[in-house]
């Protein structure tokens, strides 16, 4: 009997966390990727610190090298673009690296095809004449995207930069071009830079890049980029009824991705929220034996229950999910919180969980209630404290921790703080019971009750004043 | 009808948080807290750093000031000695600051006597010509004892000390008295420094000491210390039958503490575990109205069921479930994990949960495995990644985690790491369902899979690869 074999598509986070896992769990599996490009398994979260300078060169964003990849036994193959699934057969059609057709037969399939970056409606940037990197004007997802960034800056040594979008990427990016020296232009269309955190939040990022040299325009949007005679480019944005244009010598649009599904669509795959990918907890398709996981499916999110939030950390999970039930396996997606975290020049911003408006979009009859505190990151009178600004959201009924934004000094601990605030949002446990977590605590890193526990004994007790009973569900249950 | 009278023995973390849990809750309650010494409600934690001259008074080191508790509604008798229970009476009889007696009524009464520094029985060190503070000579425990080790450091101007005992406290002073310029010898009698920790783990500590100058003496005894004719300190030490001797301007002797129950004894209450004041959960000990918390008491233990265990977070806990109890409230003490963390020059070392030889002394059926890694605390293309030994211990059997010991960098974020796991523990997790908790990431601050992820899949696989059967309840229950 011949061994069996499972196809991957994709080589980012969710294609080869599947293979890994198949790998480790049977090696007796045969495996294959098939990726679109020359650049498996390379670390697109890390391309701002290769534009910045801090990763010095491009191969080392790689989270394994191809000789690694090949020593778990999987095999790779580059360059090679998956153009149709047939699913009754159980094969896969491909170009191979010379543009040849060829096949592919599996007894399980894996669609890891991932995202593809927005482009929004902007005269100039869209259209057979659309500006692109030749004209300096990029999108940036892929590591093709990024060798034409560092084409760019290198041939147009720009001294200024617009960058339209400030979610995490383009405040990346911002920071990493202000690192290059370049004078950068920040357009946010909503009323304040990275939209996932409450505005109070956001503002102190803001606050930050102002302080780093970063022009930051919010409530704006972009209308048209256009060319100047001499290969300038004019930015054309409003605001409050107001024209502004702002000419620079680079612009990079980074306003969000899309799931890139066409494959799976074409062969029949029932798509989901935001035309992404419908799958299971076991991230099954509905495709015989297609699997599929990453950005290019929908979101098992575990309060909001099925949305689209496409993240690395979640790729990898249900990436490794679809591998295990490849092989025969029974695991379940556990569920997303959308736990993020971005650290901004000296600021980390985190988040886990939901914000009020979310907690009503979930409508699970919860009341939100959001408190802001801003505990010392470790005793004061040792040196270096720090405020850690948190916003904790509960439900005003039953006293449930809901969620959790945090954003303090990159010295403060605030990226693995988020994620004792995750572990017990996993645990569904309460506001209140957040308190009976035994944490570590030392004066030059802590104190007694964590500034996690600070915030949320805020939470219970500006509940009590503001006369709300909160039930004895606000005891999660003893083991 | 007169305001109900809650009286709390003790200015420390036990007394004061079951103070304010008092004031919180109900402000029309009058709340007494006896406290012997004038300095209610200072950080024990933060003398190393004030010895060290990081902080730079000692008043810093309170949590509040005496206004600050003043404000909170309770009332304080600093210098105050409570001298005798009267359990029928409901009356507590006192020693006022100027010696005499006199008596407060309660209608509950909440001990938090602490621990004393236990004196090892080394000569030169017990009976009635033990050398003291005016010899150079320290124990360390109280501000008193603070201001004394201040004078000799002042008077004696020493170049060189000894500190037996390398706990903590001990370690921490040896970073102290180093920054002051002092050479340390630190002497401990078992094979490692730290030994709360896997002696693996104890080494890069005991590396980090030395690369710093201390010179640290394992598997060493001291006999005796005496007074040579000129006042210095001879320690007359012996490892592998070896005696050695050095003589020294000061010694500083740290080997532990003991719980401080005489009052609650002599009322008639019932110890329990290594003679500490055994309570419930809802911190009740066996007498009427009488509760206990904090150093004083015996420890209710998630893993290991009731031991003793004093650690200034679980005094926190406790005291406020205390406060709450005295009230007429039914809060429980959900149990700890012996959640700990220290920092040492630049490195951090933490734990929670069990190591082996504690996992068989719990004797719950369990057969721990602990497995080491060492993944990188961030993506290593970022600047500044560094290793963080972690040590897993899990139990083969049923797959369940049971501890994590971890040792890093400061920068690594290793003691908010550590309450990652400690919530995991919290909630019974197994090693293989951590992986399932949707923790941050960011290139510059951790990794897809959390570098507390990496640590317990690689325990998962070198399980596997031993040929051992995780069962199915290393999955954890969904929600």
């Amino acid at each position: 009997m011949p061994a069996r074999h499972i196809v991957a598509i994709g080589g980012s986070d969710a294609g080869i966390s599947a293979a890994l896992r198949i790998c480790e769990l049977d090696p007796s599996t045969e495996v294959t990727v098939v990726v679109a490009d020359a650049y498996p398994n390379f670390s697109i979260c890390g391309i701002p610190y290769y534009v910045s300078g801090e990763v010095t060169h491009w191969t080392n964003l790689a989270h394994r090298t191809a000789d690694d990849l090949a020593a778990t036994g999987m095999r790779v193959l580059t360059d090679t673009r998956a153009t149709r699934i047939n699913v009754g057969e159980h094969t896969l059609d491909v170009l191979d690296p010379t543009g040849a057709p060829t096949e592919l037969s599996y007894d399980a399939l894996i669609v890891g095809t991932g995202a593809v970056s927005a482009r929004p409606p902007i005269t100039g940037l869209t259209g057979p004449d659309a500006l692109g990197p030749k004209d300096g004007v990029h999108l940036l997802h892929s590591m093709g995207d990024t060798f034409a960034v560092m084409e760019s800056l290198e041939q147009r040594q720009p001294a200024t930069a617009v960058i339209i979008g400030a979610g995490y990427i383009g405040l990346e990016m911002a920071e990493g071009l202000t690192t290059r020296g370049i004078a950068v232009t920040q357009i946010e269309a909503l009323p304040e830079v990275l939209p996932t955190v409450d505005p109070e939040l956001g503002a102190l990022v803001h606050d930050e890049l102002e302080r780093h040299g970063v022009q930051v325009l919010t409530n704006t949007t972009v209308s048209a980029v256009t060319r100047t005679a001499n290969g300038a480019l004019t930015v054309t944005a409003h605001r409050d009824g107001e024209t502004l244009h702002q000419t620079v010598d680079f612009v990079l649009v980074v306003v969000g991705v899309k799931a890139d599904v066409e494959l799976a669509a074409d062969a029949g795959a029932e798509l989901g929220i935001k035309g992404a990918i419908a799958v299971d907890e076991a991230m099954r398709t509905t495709l015989s034996d297609v699997f599929a996981a990453g950005d290019c499916v929908h979101t098992h999110h575990r309060l909001l229950g099925v949305t689209w939030l496409p993240l690395g950390t979640t790729a990898h999970k249900q990436g490794r999910v679809a591998g295990e039930n490849a092989l025969g396996g029974d695991a379940r997606f556990a569920g997303s919180l959308g736990t993020q975290v971005v650290k901004l020049f000296d600021l980390v911003a985190a988040r886990t969980g939901l914000r009020d408006h979310e907690v009503l979009a979930a409508d699970r009859g919860w009341t939100p209630a959001t408190i802001a505190a801003t505990p010392d990151d470790h005793k004061a009178y040792y040196p270096g404290a720090t405020p850690i600004h948190i916003r904790i959201t509960g439900d005003e009924r039953t006293g449930r921790l809901l969620g959790a934004q945090l954003v303090g000094h990159r010295s403060a601990e605030v990226s693995k703080r988020v994620d004792t605030y995750a572990a017990a949002l996993f645990h569904e446990m309460s506001v209140e019971g957040f308190s009976e977590l035994d944490l570590s605590y030392t004066p030059p890193l802590g104190s007694p009750w964590d500034a996690t526990q600070m915030a949320t004994q805020t939470w219970a007790r500006q509940l009590r004043a503001k006369g709300v009973q909160l039930t004895s569900e606000d005891h999660p249950t003893r083991v």
